[in-house]
Protein backbone atom coordinates (compact mmCIF):
# COMPACT_ATOMS: atom_id res chain seq x y z
CA UNK A 1 0.00 0.00 0.00
CA UNK A 2 1.06 3.61 -0.67
CA UNK A 3 1.21 5.61 1.96
CA UNK A 4 -1.60 8.40 0.71
CA UNK A 5 -3.80 4.77 0.67
CA UNK A 6 -2.50 4.08 4.40
CA UNK A 7 -3.65 7.62 5.32
CA UNK A 8 -6.82 7.52 3.03
CA UNK A 9 -8.39 4.34 4.73
CA UNK A 10 -7.42 5.10 8.34
CA UNK A 11 -9.58 8.55 7.49
CA UNK A 12 -12.41 6.46 5.94
CA UNK A 13 -12.31 4.20 9.15
CA UNK A 14 -12.54 6.74 11.69
CA UNK A 15 -15.21 9.31 9.54
CA UNK A 16 -17.04 5.47 9.71
CA UNK A 17 -16.68 4.72 13.21
CA UNK A 18 -17.58 8.60 13.88
CA UNK A 19 -20.86 8.19 11.82
CA UNK A 20 -21.81 4.92 13.43
CA UNK A 21 -21.51 6.06 17.28
CA UNK A 22 -23.36 8.80 16.46
CA UNK A 23 -26.49 6.87 15.21
CA UNK A 24 -26.06 3.86 17.27
CA UNK A 25 -23.64 4.67 20.06
CA UNK A 26 -20.40 2.26 21.04
CA UNK A 27 -22.48 0.09 21.65
CA UNK A 28 -23.62 -0.85 18.18
CA UNK A 29 -20.32 0.04 16.47
CA UNK A 30 -19.24 -3.48 15.87
CA UNK A 31 -16.00 -4.26 13.81
CA UNK A 32 -18.52 -5.09 11.40
CA UNK A 33 -20.64 -2.08 11.33
CA UNK A 34 -17.86 -0.03 10.94
CA UNK A 35 -15.64 -2.11 8.40
CA UNK A 36 -19.50 -1.69 5.72
CA UNK A 37 -19.97 1.90 6.63
CA UNK A 38 -16.08 2.51 5.59
CA UNK A 39 -16.11 0.10 2.55
CA UNK A 40 -13.25 -2.47 3.60
CA UNK A 41 -13.06 -5.83 5.20
CA UNK A 42 -13.13 -6.97 8.53
CA UNK A 43 -9.60 -7.25 9.67
CA UNK A 44 -8.52 -3.87 7.90
CA UNK A 45 -9.22 -1.81 11.33
CA UNK A 46 -6.55 -3.85 13.37
CA UNK A 47 -4.21 -2.77 10.52
CA UNK A 48 -4.89 0.87 11.24
CA UNK A 49 -5.98 0.95 14.95
CA UNK A 50 -4.39 -1.40 17.92
CA UNK A 51 -7.94 -2.42 18.69
CA UNK A 52 -11.55 -1.02 18.42
CA UNK A 53 -11.29 0.82 21.79
CA UNK A 54 -8.27 2.63 20.56
CA UNK A 55 -10.33 3.98 17.22
CA UNK A 56 -12.94 5.00 20.07
CA UNK A 57 -10.30 6.77 21.75
CA UNK A 58 -9.59 8.74 18.12
CA UNK A 59 -12.99 9.43 17.51
CA UNK A 60 -13.79 10.45 20.94
CA UNK A 61 -11.15 13.14 20.77
CA UNK A 62 -12.32 14.03 17.31
CA UNK A 63 -15.36 14.91 18.88
CA UNK A 64 -14.75 16.32 21.47
CA UNK A 65 -12.02 18.83 19.89
CA UNK A 66 -15.27 19.95 17.81
CA UNK A 67 -16.90 20.83 21.29
CA UNK A 68 -14.43 22.47 22.62
CA UNK A 69 -13.94 24.80 19.15
CA UNK A 70 -17.60 25.24 19.47
CA UNK A 71 -17.70 26.67 23.18
CA UNK A 72 -14.98 28.64 22.06
CA UNK A 73 -16.60 30.16 19.10
CA UNK A 74 -19.63 30.95 21.66
CA UNK A 75 -17.26 32.83 23.90
CA UNK A 76 -16.17 34.74 21.00
CA UNK A 77 -19.89 35.61 20.12
CA UNK A 78 -20.49 37.02 23.16
CA UNK A 79 -21.03 40.90 23.16
CA UNK A 80 -20.34 40.93 19.72
CA UNK A 81 -22.40 43.80 19.16
CA UNK A 82 -21.48 45.73 22.33
CA UNK A 83 -19.74 45.35 25.89
CA UNK A 84 -19.23 41.68 26.76
CA UNK A 85 -20.87 40.86 29.93
CA UNK A 86 -18.23 38.67 31.48
CA UNK A 87 -21.57 36.27 33.50
CA UNK A 88 -22.49 35.64 29.86
CA UNK A 89 -19.44 34.68 28.81
CA UNK A 90 -18.59 31.78 31.82
CA UNK A 91 -22.30 30.75 30.58
CA UNK A 92 -22.03 31.15 26.71
CA UNK A 93 -20.08 27.75 26.38
CA UNK A 94 -22.15 25.58 28.89
CA UNK A 95 -25.54 26.56 26.75
CA UNK A 96 -23.88 25.69 24.06
CA UNK A 97 -22.09 21.97 25.18
CA UNK A 98 -25.57 21.50 26.45
CA UNK A 99 -27.79 22.60 23.35
CA UNK A 100 -25.67 20.81 21.02
CA UNK A 101 -25.92 17.60 23.02
CA UNK A 102 -29.73 17.44 23.08
CA UNK A 103 -29.26 18.13 18.98
CA UNK A 104 -27.03 14.61 18.87
CA UNK A 105 -28.43 12.68 22.10
CA UNK A 106 -26.91 9.15 20.88
CA UNK A 107 -23.86 11.39 20.27
CA UNK A 108 -23.89 12.96 23.87
CA UNK A 109 -24.29 9.58 25.55
CA UNK A 110 -21.49 8.27 23.70
CA UNK A 111 -19.58 11.46 24.91
CA UNK A 112 -20.86 11.26 28.54
CA UNK A 113 -21.46 8.45 29.92
CA UNK A 114 -21.79 5.04 27.95
CA UNK A 115 -20.66 2.70 29.73
CA UNK A 116 -17.81 1.27 27.38
CA UNK A 117 -14.01 0.86 27.87
CA UNK A 118 -11.16 2.22 30.05
CA UNK A 119 -9.27 3.71 27.17
CA UNK A 120 -12.16 5.84 26.61
CA UNK A 121 -12.92 6.81 29.88
CA UNK A 122 -9.70 8.06 30.16
CA UNK A 123 -9.89 10.43 27.75
CA UNK A 124 -13.29 11.69 29.02
CA UNK A 125 -11.88 12.41 32.49
CA UNK A 126 -8.81 14.83 30.24
CA UNK A 127 -11.99 16.05 28.22
CA UNK A 128 -13.72 17.62 31.49
CA UNK A 129 -10.37 19.07 32.47
CA UNK A 130 -9.93 20.69 29.29
CA UNK A 131 -13.70 22.01 29.91
CA UNK A 132 -12.69 22.82 33.21
CA UNK A 133 -9.82 24.82 32.41
CA UNK A 134 -11.77 26.93 29.38
CA UNK A 135 -14.01 27.92 32.65
CA UNK A 136 -11.79 28.96 35.13
CA UNK A 137 -10.04 31.54 33.06
CA UNK A 138 -13.65 33.25 32.03
CA UNK A 139 -14.45 33.02 35.85
CA UNK A 140 -11.30 34.44 36.94
CA UNK A 141 -12.42 37.25 34.62
CA UNK A 142 -16.05 37.82 35.98
CA UNK A 143 -14.48 37.86 39.50
CA UNK A 144 -12.44 40.63 38.97
CA UNK A 145 -14.75 42.57 36.63
CA UNK A 146 -16.60 42.53 39.69
CA UNK A 147 -19.56 40.72 38.22
CA UNK A 148 -18.95 37.20 40.37
CA UNK A 149 -18.31 37.37 44.01
CA UNK A 150 -14.76 36.22 44.87
CA UNK A 151 -14.15 32.08 44.83
CA UNK A 152 -11.94 29.54 44.12
CA UNK A 153 -12.87 29.78 39.89
CA UNK A 154 -11.09 26.21 39.85
CA UNK A 155 -13.67 24.43 41.39
CA UNK A 156 -16.45 26.05 40.68
CA UNK A 157 -15.14 25.63 37.23
CA UNK A 158 -15.46 21.89 37.91
CA UNK A 159 -18.81 21.98 39.53
CA UNK A 160 -20.31 23.73 36.14
CA UNK A 161 -18.97 20.89 34.29
CA UNK A 162 -20.05 17.99 36.72
CA UNK A 163 -23.18 19.47 36.74
CA UNK A 164 -23.99 20.06 33.36
CA UNK A 165 -23.09 16.79 32.34
CA UNK A 166 -24.47 14.78 34.96
CA UNK A 167 -28.10 17.01 33.97
CA UNK A 168 -27.92 15.65 30.45
CA UNK A 169 -26.93 12.41 31.05
CA UNK A 170 -30.82 11.50 31.85
CA UNK A 171 -31.95 12.70 28.85
CA UNK A 172 -29.46 12.12 26.19
CA UNK A 173 -29.75 8.51 27.87
CA UNK A 174 -31.30 5.95 25.33
CA UNK A 175 -33.15 4.81 28.53
CA UNK A 176 -34.25 8.52 29.13
CA UNK A 177 -37.71 8.19 31.48
CA UNK A 178 -40.31 10.98 29.52
CA UNK A 179 -39.14 14.19 29.53
CA UNK A 180 -40.78 16.56 31.97
CA UNK A 181 -40.06 19.80 29.65
CA UNK A 182 -39.23 20.77 26.64
CA UNK A 183 -35.96 20.93 25.65
CA UNK A 184 -35.85 24.55 25.51
CA UNK A 185 -37.17 24.55 29.13
CA UNK A 186 -34.13 22.22 30.36
CA UNK A 187 -31.75 24.47 29.02
CA UNK A 188 -33.14 27.13 30.60
CA UNK A 189 -33.53 25.93 33.96
CA UNK A 190 -29.90 24.27 33.37
CA UNK A 191 -28.92 27.87 32.81
CA UNK A 192 -30.27 29.56 35.67
CA UNK A 193 -28.85 26.41 38.24
CA UNK A 194 -25.24 27.61 36.45
CA UNK A 195 -25.96 30.74 36.84
CA UNK A 196 -26.92 30.54 40.31
CA UNK A 197 -23.67 28.22 41.16
CA UNK A 198 -21.48 30.82 39.78
CA UNK A 199 -22.96 33.61 42.31
CA UNK A 200 -24.18 35.90 39.72
CA UNK A 201 -26.92 38.44 41.16
CA UNK A 202 -30.52 36.39 40.64
CA UNK A 203 -32.96 37.88 38.67
CA UNK A 204 -36.44 37.79 38.06
CA UNK A 205 -38.36 34.87 39.50
CA UNK A 206 -34.95 33.30 40.99
CA UNK A 207 -34.70 35.67 43.47
CA UNK A 208 -36.10 35.37 46.85
CA UNK A 209 -37.80 37.89 48.83
CA UNK A 210 -34.77 39.04 51.03
CA UNK A 211 -37.14 40.73 54.09
CA UNK A 212 -34.34 43.90 54.47
CA UNK A 213 -35.51 46.42 52.18
CA UNK A 214 -34.99 44.38 49.46
CA UNK A 215 -38.28 44.67 47.70
CA UNK A 216 -39.43 47.82 45.84
CA UNK B 1 -18.27 -27.72 49.65
CA UNK B 2 -20.70 -27.14 52.16
CA UNK B 3 -23.12 -24.29 51.35
CA UNK B 4 -21.75 -22.47 54.60
CA UNK B 5 -18.07 -22.21 53.19
CA UNK B 6 -19.11 -21.39 50.33
CA UNK B 7 -21.01 -18.48 51.25
CA UNK B 8 -17.70 -17.54 54.11
CA UNK B 9 -15.22 -17.86 50.63
CA UNK B 10 -17.63 -15.74 49.04
CA UNK B 11 -17.55 -13.38 51.62
CA UNK B 12 -14.23 -13.10 52.46
CA UNK B 13 -13.35 -13.04 48.48
CA UNK B 14 -15.47 -9.39 48.57
CA UNK B 15 -14.37 -8.32 51.90
CA UNK B 16 -10.76 -8.69 50.59
CA UNK B 17 -11.27 -7.10 47.14
CA UNK B 18 -13.03 -4.00 49.32
CA UNK B 19 -10.29 -3.62 51.37
CA UNK B 20 -7.71 -4.08 48.10
CA UNK B 21 -9.52 -1.30 46.22
CA UNK B 22 -9.29 0.86 49.22
CA UNK B 23 -5.59 0.84 49.07
CA UNK B 24 -4.72 0.44 45.82
CA UNK B 25 -7.88 1.20 43.38
CA UNK B 26 -8.95 -1.28 40.57
CA UNK B 27 -5.94 -0.88 39.00
CA UNK B 28 -3.75 -2.67 41.80
CA UNK B 29 -6.48 -4.92 42.54
CA UNK B 30 -5.39 -8.21 40.44
CA UNK B 31 -6.83 -11.21 41.27
CA UNK B 32 -3.56 -12.52 42.88
CA UNK B 33 -3.96 -9.97 45.40
CA UNK B 34 -7.69 -9.90 45.91
CA UNK B 35 -6.75 -14.48 46.38
CA UNK B 36 -3.32 -13.44 48.71
CA UNK B 37 -5.86 -10.88 50.98
CA UNK B 38 -8.51 -13.42 51.07
CA UNK B 39 -6.37 -16.06 52.03
CA UNK B 40 -7.68 -18.41 48.39
CA UNK B 41 -5.42 -19.82 45.43
CA UNK B 42 -6.24 -18.07 42.59
CA UNK B 43 -8.41 -19.66 40.75
CA UNK B 44 -11.18 -19.80 43.67
CA UNK B 45 -12.28 -16.58 42.75
CA UNK B 46 -13.74 -17.32 39.94
CA UNK B 47 -15.54 -20.43 41.11
CA UNK B 48 -17.55 -17.72 42.43
CA UNK B 49 -17.84 -14.71 40.39
CA UNK B 50 -18.25 -14.78 36.85
CA UNK B 51 -15.15 -12.39 36.23
CA UNK B 52 -13.26 -10.03 38.03
CA UNK B 53 -15.44 -7.19 36.65
CA UNK B 54 -18.03 -8.42 38.38
CA UNK B 55 -16.78 -9.14 41.73
CA UNK B 56 -15.66 -5.32 41.07
CA UNK B 57 -19.68 -4.34 40.72
CA UNK B 58 -20.49 -6.67 44.15
CA UNK B 59 -17.65 -3.92 45.36
CA UNK B 60 -19.05 -1.25 44.48
CA UNK B 61 -22.35 -1.98 45.00
CA UNK B 62 -21.42 -2.66 48.66
CA UNK B 63 -19.20 0.36 49.03
CA UNK B 64 -21.89 2.93 47.63
CA UNK B 65 -24.68 1.32 49.53
CA UNK B 66 -22.81 2.57 52.67
CA UNK B 67 -22.50 6.37 51.04
CA UNK B 68 -26.48 6.53 50.41
CA UNK B 69 -26.80 5.09 54.27
CA UNK B 70 -24.54 8.03 55.43
CA UNK B 71 -25.99 10.65 53.56
CA UNK B 72 -28.75 9.44 54.72
CA UNK B 73 -27.92 9.50 57.98
CA UNK B 74 -26.57 12.90 57.34
CA UNK B 75 -30.39 14.31 56.37
CA UNK B 76 -31.65 12.89 59.39
CA UNK B 77 -29.03 14.43 61.67
CA UNK B 78 -30.16 17.88 60.58
CA UNK B 79 -32.34 19.91 63.18
CA UNK B 80 -31.95 17.05 65.50
CA UNK B 81 -32.24 19.51 68.22
CA UNK B 82 -34.42 21.65 66.63
CA UNK B 83 -36.73 22.95 63.87
CA UNK B 84 -34.92 20.99 60.37
CA UNK B 85 -33.49 23.87 58.40
CA UNK B 86 -34.90 22.75 54.49
CA UNK B 87 -31.93 24.14 52.86
CA UNK B 88 -29.51 22.25 55.48
CA UNK B 89 -31.07 18.92 54.62
CA UNK B 90 -30.46 19.39 50.96
CA UNK B 91 -26.66 20.20 51.93
CA UNK B 92 -26.02 17.77 54.46
CA UNK B 93 -25.81 14.18 52.49
CA UNK B 94 -23.55 16.45 49.60
CA UNK B 95 -21.25 17.84 52.65
CA UNK B 96 -21.08 14.08 54.36
CA UNK B 97 -20.30 12.53 50.44
CA UNK B 98 -17.48 14.52 50.26
CA UNK B 99 -16.14 14.64 53.66
CA UNK B 100 -16.08 10.84 53.12
CA UNK B 101 -14.24 11.23 49.81
CA UNK B 102 -11.71 13.25 50.88
CA UNK B 103 -11.04 10.64 53.91
CA UNK B 104 -10.93 7.72 51.93
CA UNK B 105 -9.41 9.31 48.46
CA UNK B 106 -8.28 6.03 46.52
CA UNK B 107 -11.82 4.64 47.01
CA UNK B 108 -13.38 7.83 46.23
CA UNK B 109 -11.33 7.51 43.17
CA UNK B 110 -12.43 4.09 42.31
CA UNK B 111 -16.32 5.29 42.85
CA UNK B 112 -16.02 8.32 41.42
CA UNK B 113 -14.14 8.24 38.05
CA UNK B 114 -11.30 5.18 38.23
CA UNK B 115 -11.38 4.01 34.63
CA UNK B 116 -12.29 0.26 34.94
CA UNK B 117 -14.29 -1.70 33.09
CA UNK B 118 -18.50 -1.23 31.46
CA UNK B 119 -19.84 -3.38 33.88
CA UNK B 120 -19.07 -0.79 36.78
CA UNK B 121 -19.87 2.17 34.35
CA UNK B 122 -23.04 0.67 34.52
CA UNK B 123 -23.58 0.48 38.41
CA UNK B 124 -22.07 4.11 38.66
CA UNK B 125 -24.35 5.74 36.29
CA UNK B 126 -27.16 3.51 38.68
CA UNK B 127 -25.94 4.95 41.48
CA UNK B 128 -25.69 8.57 40.29
CA UNK B 129 -29.14 8.10 40.05
CA UNK B 130 -29.91 7.12 43.93
CA UNK B 131 -28.07 10.09 44.91
CA UNK B 132 -30.06 12.35 42.78
CA UNK B 133 -33.19 10.90 43.41
CA UNK B 134 -32.16 11.14 46.97
CA UNK B 135 -31.94 14.85 46.95
CA UNK B 136 -35.00 15.50 44.47
CA UNK B 137 -37.42 14.71 47.48
CA UNK B 138 -35.22 16.99 49.90
CA UNK B 139 -35.06 20.15 47.37
CA UNK B 140 -39.25 19.45 46.50
CA UNK B 141 -39.51 20.02 50.78
CA UNK B 142 -37.17 22.78 50.70
CA UNK B 143 -39.26 24.67 47.12
CA UNK B 144 -42.43 23.58 49.14
CA UNK B 145 -41.33 25.57 52.54
CA UNK B 146 -40.63 28.41 50.70
CA UNK B 147 -36.40 28.21 51.64
CA UNK B 148 -36.21 28.06 48.42
CA UNK B 149 -37.17 29.63 44.71
CA UNK B 150 -39.59 27.40 42.67
CA UNK B 151 -36.94 25.28 40.16
CA UNK B 152 -37.03 21.99 38.39
CA UNK B 153 -35.84 19.80 41.28
CA UNK B 154 -34.84 16.84 39.38
CA UNK B 155 -32.39 18.85 37.22
CA UNK B 156 -30.97 20.54 40.52
CA UNK B 157 -30.82 17.42 42.25
CA UNK B 158 -28.60 15.74 38.93
CA UNK B 159 -26.66 19.07 38.86
CA UNK B 160 -25.67 19.26 42.54
CA UNK B 161 -24.46 15.31 42.32
CA UNK B 162 -22.50 15.92 38.96
CA UNK B 163 -21.03 19.04 40.97
CA UNK B 164 -19.97 17.72 43.94
CA UNK B 165 -18.97 14.72 41.78
CA UNK B 166 -16.36 16.81 39.31
CA UNK B 167 -15.05 18.64 41.87
CA UNK B 168 -13.94 15.81 44.23
CA UNK B 169 -12.34 14.15 40.83
CA UNK B 170 -9.32 16.54 40.87
CA UNK B 171 -8.18 16.21 44.12
CA UNK B 172 -9.29 12.63 45.15
CA UNK B 173 -7.53 11.24 41.75
CA UNK B 174 -3.95 9.55 42.38
CA UNK B 175 -2.39 12.68 39.50
CA UNK B 176 -3.44 15.14 41.55
CA UNK B 177 -1.83 18.47 41.52
CA UNK B 178 -0.81 19.99 45.00
CA UNK B 179 -4.50 21.56 46.18
CA UNK B 180 -4.60 24.94 46.00
CA UNK B 181 -6.19 24.97 49.35
CA UNK B 182 -7.19 22.64 52.89
CA UNK B 183 -9.58 19.75 52.78
CA UNK B 184 -11.52 22.38 55.17
CA UNK B 185 -11.32 24.95 52.74
CA UNK B 186 -12.24 22.66 50.03
CA UNK B 187 -15.41 21.40 51.54
CA UNK B 188 -16.54 24.88 52.32
CA UNK B 189 -16.38 26.18 49.07
CA UNK B 190 -18.18 23.74 47.72
CA UNK B 191 -21.17 23.84 49.98
CA UNK B 192 -21.32 27.71 49.06
CA UNK B 193 -21.30 26.44 45.27
CA UNK B 194 -24.03 24.09 45.74
CA UNK B 195 -25.75 26.39 48.03
CA UNK B 196 -25.83 28.77 45.27
CA UNK B 197 -26.74 26.11 43.02
CA UNK B 198 -30.22 25.93 44.55
CA UNK B 199 -30.98 29.27 44.52
CA UNK B 200 -31.02 29.56 48.77
CA UNK B 201 -30.53 33.25 50.02
CA UNK B 202 -26.73 34.07 49.60
CA UNK B 203 -25.58 34.67 53.17
CA UNK B 204 -22.41 36.98 54.11
CA UNK B 205 -19.44 37.40 51.61
CA UNK B 206 -21.34 35.73 48.88
CA UNK B 207 -23.77 38.25 48.42
CA UNK B 208 -22.60 40.98 45.57
CA UNK B 209 -24.08 44.27 46.61
CA UNK B 210 -27.02 44.93 44.42
CA UNK B 211 -27.30 48.73 44.53
CA UNK B 212 -31.29 49.02 44.83
CA UNK B 213 -31.75 49.32 48.64
CA UNK B 214 -30.18 46.12 49.30
CA UNK B 215 -27.37 47.31 51.59
CA UNK B 216 -27.87 48.60 54.86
Amino acid sequence: MRAVDVASTRDRLLAAARSVVEEHGYGGASVAAISVAAGVANGTLYRHFGSKAELFVEVFRDVCGREVDAMRAAVEQVGQDGRPDPVERVLAPLDVFARRALQNRTLAWALLAEPVDALVDEVRLEYRRTYRDLLVGLLADAVDAGALPPQDAGLTAAALVGAVGEALVGPVSPRAEPASGTDDSLLSGLRDVCRRATGAPPRGPDRLPQGDGDRR
